[in-house]
C-alpha cells in the first residue's frame, strides 16, 4: 500500500468524528499571522537567531512575551522571570530532569493529563494521585498524602483542568503554594488554558506567585497559536531559572528555540496573537453551546458541568457503565471518545469520559454527540 | 547599567579574539537560503505544518534528508531510518532519559566533548572514560573497561573528533559495533562534523551499521547551516526508533520541530544545503592553513596533528604547562582558549588545549595565535 507520508501527529480519517481529541482545528491555525511575521523578521538584515541562542530565550522575544502576558495575566510579568521552551511537555521532561531521579516520588491531581503521566513513567517517578472535586485539587487530600510521601513536585492543572475542566479558586492555590514553601516540593502547574477562558477570568495564575522558590509556571503557545511551533515559556524565581539556564542540555545547546521564536515576537508585536485568542473564544464559546445542548438532547442520562474555559466536557455515564468497553463499540458508529480510566494514574474513573468542544465544527459536534447516543444505545 | 537584551548565546567581546569558541560564524550562517525556503513553504496553501507533528518527524522532510544524506554518505538512507530532533543536545538527553536510570554507567572518550558530560551528569549518570590514540577509541582500553562496568551506552565523536579531530578507522568502528552487539551497549555516535570534511572522505558513517539494533548516528544541522534552529537527526534501528516514537514526551508534544522542518525541507530540496556545505569546506579549509602557519611560526613548541575535517585543532604544550592556569593570563592579552581539563572525565590532559579554526576570519586567526604566544611567553 502507498501510504502518504505524515506530517500530522492525529490522522483522523474523514468519515470518523473523534470528540475524544484534544488537538486545536487545523482550519484555525493562522498561516497568514506566521507567514507575516516571518516576511517581517526574515527581510531584516539580522541573522541573530540563526545563531546558537541566549539560553534564556531571545531578549526581545521575553520582552514582547511579558508585555502580552502582563496584560492577559493582569498582573506585571518581567523578561526575567521568562524561560523560553519548546511547549509544556518539554518543560515537564526538563524539570524531571532537573529536579528527580529515578525512583523518586511526584504528585498528580485525580484525574490528569495522561500523557504527562507517560512522561513522568519514561522518568521511573513514582506518581501518587491526589483527589479532586468540583474545584480541582482538594487540599486536605494533598496533606494527608505529604503526611506519607516526599513528593519532588506536583504536577497540576489548575485552570480548565484537562479533563474535567474545573478551576482551583484562589484560597486553594494560596493555601497550595504556602504548603510548596512549608515541605519544600515544587508545584509544577500547566497553566495551557488560562487564557482561553469564555465566561469570567480565572483566578491568578501561578505565575502571581514566584516569589516563592517552588512555584514553576508552565505556559504554551499550542492552544493559542500553533503546536507546530513548539514553542512555550515558563515562568519561576531566579533560582530555578539559573538551574534551566545552566543545565548541560541548554549549556550544550544554547536556547531552546531561537529560529521560531524570533518569528513569534512578530506575531505578539503586531497585535496579532490577542486577536487570535480572541477569535478563537468566540468561535470555542459557540461550540460549548452547541455540545451543551446535543449532550442535553441525546444524553440525557449524562451528568457534566458546562466548562468556563479550556477544550473539554468531562462526562459522568450511568455508574454501571464502562466507557473503555463502550469505545470498543465506537467505530462501528464512525466517532470516537478518550475513556476516563486513561487519565487516573489508579485504574479508575471508569464511567467517565473526556470530549473535546474544539476541534470539530458545530454541525460535526451535533453530528458526532448523536452517533455517540446510536453507541451508548446499542447493544 | 542597560545591557543589551540577549539573543546570541555566547557574546565574545569585539576586541577579544575567542579561539577556543567552538560556534559557526555568524558571518556563513544563511539568512538567504532560509528566508527564500521559508517564503516558498509559507506562501503554499497548506498549514499541517502548525499542528502537532508526526512524532517520527514530517514525512517528506524526512524523505528530503534521506536523498541528501543517501549522497553525502555513500550509502541509501531510509526515510524510515530517520528520527527529527531538535539537535544532537536534545538526542542525548532522549537517549539519557529513555534508556539509563539515575546511578546507571556510561562511556565516554577521553578526552571528550565537554558539555555532553554535564547532559550526562544531569541525568546522575556514571562516566567512566575509555582512552584514545591518534586513531581515536582504544578497543583494548574498552575491553578492559567493559570486563568492569556495564555501560547503558557508549558515547563517541567518531570523525572529526571534538576536541582531538582524530577519526575513528573502518575496522575499529566494526570491531566496536561487533562488542556492542556482544555486550549489549547502545552505541551514540555523535556525528555532527561528518559531512565537514576538507581533505578526504571519513569512513563510513555509524549510520551504515544501523541494522545492529544497538547502534545510533547523530546528526545535526548546526554545524552545515545554522544553530539557531534547533534541528537535526538520528537514525537507528525500527525497534530504537519506535522507542522514540512512542514515549510519552514525544506522544504528548508530537514532532520536535515541525515549523523549521518544513521550511528546511526547501533547503534541502533546492539543493541550497549542498552548496553551503560546499561553500564551508572551502572556507573552512583556508582557515586550517592559516592556523597551521600561524601556529608553525609562532608556536614551534606546540604539537599537533592538521584536522582533516570539523573545527578544531588540538594543540599539546610543553608537559609542564597548565592551560588552566594559562587561562587566566589570556584576558590581559584579548585572546581566549579551552584548556584540555575540561574534555577530561578524570581531571587529566591538564597541558593540552583546543582551539577552533572556523570562527573567526583569517587576519583574526592570525593575530589570535600571535596573542597567545604572547600570553605564553609572559611571566
Amino acid at each position: 500500500m502507498n501510504t502518504p507520508l505524515p506530517t500530522i501527529q492525529n490522522q483522523v480519517a474523514p468519515d470518523v468524528i473523534d470528540l475524544g481529541l484534544g488537538d486545536p482545528p487545523l482550519s484555525l491555525l493562522p498561516l497568514d499571522l506566521i507567514r507575516e511575521a516571518a516576511q517581517t523578521r526574515l527581510s531584516q538584515n539580522d541573522n541573530s537567531f540563526l545563531q546558537y541562542g541566549a539560553e534564556q530565550g531571545d531578549g526581545y522575544f521575553r520582552l514582547a512575551l511579558a508585555d502580552f502576558l502582563s496584560k492577559g495575566y493582569g498582573f506585571e510579568v518581567k523578561p526575567e522571570s521568562l524561560f523560553v521552551t519548546n511547549g509544556i511537555s518539554k518543560a515537564l521532561d526538563l524539570i524531571c530532569t532537573l529536579f528527580t531521579q529515578s525512583g523518586d516520588t511526584i504528585f498528580v491531581e485525580e484525574p490528569t493529563y495522561f500523557l504527562a503521566l507517560r512522561i513522568f513513567a519514561d522518568h521511573n517517578l513514582k506518581v501518587i494521585s491526589i483527589d479532586t472535586d468540583e474545584n480541582g485539587l482538594i487540599i486536605e487530600s494533598l496533606e494527608e498524602k505529604l503526611a506519607e510521601f516526599r513528593p519532588k513536585f506536583l504536577y497540576l492543572i489548575p485552570t480548565f483542568q484537562n479533563p474535567t475542566g474545573t478551576t482551583l479558586p484562589q484560597e486553594r492555590r494560596e493555601r497550595l503554594v504556602q504548603l510548596a514553601g512549608e515541605q519544600d516540593f515544587i508545584i509544577a502547574a500547566d497553566e495551557v488554558y488560562h487564557l482561553l477562558s469564555y465566561t469570567q477570568k480565572p483566578p491568578k495564575s501561578f505565575a502571581a506567585y514566584i516569589d516563592i522558590e517552588n512555584v514553576i509556571s508552565l505556559g504554551s503557545f499550542s492552544k493559542i497559536l500553533a503546536p507546530g511551533l513548539r514553542l512555550g515559556w515558563l515562568q519561576a524565581h531566579p533560582e530555578k531559572i539559573r538551574r534551566f539556564n545552566t543545565c548541560g542540555f541548554l549549556d550544550s545547546g544554547g536556547g531552546l528555540n531561537p529560529f521560531t521564536s524570533a518569528i513569534v515576537s512578530g506575531v505578539i508585536e503586531s497585535g496579532g496573537l490577542e486577536n487570535n485568542i480572541n477569535k478563537l473564544i468566540n468561535i470555542y464559546r459557540s461550540r460549548i453551546k452547541v455540545m451543551d445542548s446535543a449532550l442535553h438532547q441525546h444524553l440525557p442520562d449524562v451528568k457534566y458541568s458546562i466548562p468556563h474555559g479550556g477544550y473539554f466536557f468531562w462526562l459522568r455515564l450511568p455508574e454501571e457503565l464502562d466507557a473503555k468497553e463502550l469505545r470498543k463499540k465506537t467505530p462501528a458508529f464512525k466517532v470516537d471518545l478518550r475513556p476516563g480510566a486513561l487519565f487516573s494514574s489508579k485504574d479508575g474513573l471508569k464511567n467517565y469520559i473526556r470530549l473535546c468542544f474544539v476541534h470539530y465544527e458545530e454541525e460535526d459536534i451535533e453530528e458526532g454527540v448523536l452517533r455517540l447516543k446510536q453507541c451508548l444505545e446499542s447493544k
